[in-house]
């Protein structure tokens, strides 16, 4: 660092160094032509941004899906990277576009909770709304703020605007949570946030959910209930059940995950988002 | 500029500077590899070029929904973006390859009609056949011209090709058009151009339409029917509407739009492409 | 070349350099930010690699559809590319992750055959086991190897890392093989590889199967049955035929297709993978 800058040092630490890459998490689907102007909005603004689809097939209006998807993900970019997520319903309305600084991170959206899990987790720094006209584009329609408000802004973070010019900053956002499982001594109810294109189901128990209560961890005497049926033990990796067969492992999503080897989970359990998942100690016997 | 150069500059003037990005517009889908085929050959003449998707998912064969998502996106990239089409059933036929300037942008594809709403909105510069064989891969195939001869034309303009040894100039190209509403003072007859994927679906009718036949624009005493439903007044953004509501307002496209709040306009009015929608005065009652 | 280094040039020019561009392949789908995890790693590591989608949407597992499309893909790409698959059923168990170089390329993926085609076509100059940490995230899970694993040794491999110390040589990896037509003079049976976004069927015959079961040459001879219909004759472009008609070309992908000029002919003939495909010499008449 430039020693002639030292008196303000400290106050640049605090900032985060945009790094160029902007990610986009969407329920815009590819089957139309809108994520492709977000991108050529950007490229107007930057033309050395580098753009990487986080998702865009999340249901559409489903905010709870999208903050899950950001939150898993996130911390897999490069330190400063530029988050947009555009899932947005109430577009055009009240809810105001924010900005947030969080861990080595930008996070930029709609304020309706779907920043809050990822950000929450990130270790927000400083929030503020996105307010300067500066940062959107000429005209701003009320029906597409992805175009007109959010990739502009990314853009124009991504090419070195300066944080604190995006509008004035807020004590609190609007904040979602995903549904904490019930837990006690050998026993845990939780339930599916999320079923992925294999019909895996993900469920929001955690490995520490699972230590907090069997604080012996002799994983294959755990018994797994979903559905209707029973799934003795964790495994680790999915090739360690037959063809056809259930299993239950830690997910690349990091939590606990139901299977079925080279199948679909889901649709072989009939089971969705929101489906109850039981674990509790396996018994000597079952009668 | 060069001064040593100025006695070609009214000349240079007129070229458009490749910019280095090239979109795609296709119905390939995301499928197969075909896509992912071009732009490896255009990585390969043009290692710098920045490729973006504009959507892939187009009908098969319908150069009429491609043409309608190129003339409404073509204008948010950055000056001198390269805009490629292809959809192309009667590829390997007698239909030529083209390439035009149009405003600041190249538009490439086949002569059928798919590039001539947004080269024309552009406003057409000049246009060539696509036919010097430099700008070709080395084996031109009679099914996939996206591969063989459109992305690699594209790659070398982007890569700074003069556009005129692309091949001969032509006069005329074929030209589609998209159905134009009925409009007589206090009545429009307009149709479904487009669904989109929530759903919604967007018309022909513009906002200088309505202008047009309702001089006096009382927005609110407008009555939309289509699909045997009818919506009092146009809004300005969803949220306007409770939840599962009908609405009509201007949409992303710059057209009116019917759209069911949080819902799929299409699956509840059970209306898609082509579909007729009228605009007229609200009546103090309906009898 | 630097003539400091000629004493080693012989080993040197064994080596490929490595392009920046990195394909991916995988199973993943779009509907889950999978995909954008990878692309994320990659990011972090080498923050200059241009990753190009290749394809997402290969059915679950399917090892051999992944083969077929990155055997017919890999070519279009610059000398330099590695290319990236990921259809890995048994992540986590004993097959080993491998790098292999081979023609101009590189090819990082499970050893599971998913590699062995294309490697082969390319022509393999050299295999390893991908055993280096270094070349892995920090913490790598028993699900995804695609971002734990995979992906992170692209980005250093694409970084210029030395492909000598991804991990020791192999003397063989597992192959698997496409089916093979039967052939004999004046008749071949084959079979369908692949179905395309279009309903495209594509066989397993090769022009030079044709031309050694049909030494003279007369296309427009031959009679090519499947599904229960017949074809008379090669076409070479879609257009050849009216609308809504059966045709037989060389495809895009170099083999014979089936197709239905503006139409879908796996849905029209009810055919799809595996069906059987017969050409013969078109008799006189039909009886």
């Amino acid at each position: 660092m430039d020693p002639k800058c030292s008196s303000s040092s400290s106050f640049r630490n605090l900032m985060i160094k945009a790094s160029g890459f902007i990610t986009l998490l969407t329920d815009f689907g590819l089957s139309d032509a809108y994520v492709g102007m977000m991108k050529g909005v950007i490229a107007q603004i930057n033309s050395k941004a580098t753009v990487i689809d986080l998702c865009h097939q999340v249901n559409p209006q489903e905010i709870k899906e999208a903050a899950f998807l950001l939150a898993s993900s996130y911390s897999f970019f490069p330190p400063g990277t530029i988050h947009v997520a555009v899932v947005d319903p109430t577009v055009g309305g009240q809810r105001k576009p924010i900005c947030l600084q969080a861990g080595a991170f930008y996070f930029i959206g709609p304020d309706n909770g779907v920043l809050s899990i990822a950000s929450s987790r990130a270790g927000i720094k400083e929030m503020r709304v996105l307010e300067s006209e500066t940062f959107f584009l000429k005209t701003v329609s009320r029906t597409f703020h992805g175009r007109d408000i959010f990739a502009p802004a990314a853009a124009h973070l991504s090419a070195g605007a300066d944080f604190n010019s995006v509008g004035p900053k807020v004590r609190s956002i609007k904040r979602i949570s995903l549904p904490t499982p019930q837990v006690r001594s050998g026993f845990i109810k939780g339930s599916i946030l999320y079923r992925d294109r294999f019909g895996n189901l993900i469920s929001n128990i955690a490995p520490e959910t699972i230590a907090k209560a069997f604080p012996d961890p002799k994983y294959n005497r755990l018994l797994i209930s979903i559905g209707g049926r029973s799934i003795r033990g964790l495994s680790r990796a999915y090739y360690e059940v037959p063809t056809g067969s259930t299993i239950a492992l830690f997910s690349s999503y990091g939590f606990l995950e139901i299977a079925v080897r080279d199948g679909n989970a889901a649709d072989m359990l009939q089971v969705g988002k929101g489906a109850s998942i039981v674990v509790e100690a396996a018994g000597r016997g079952r009668r």
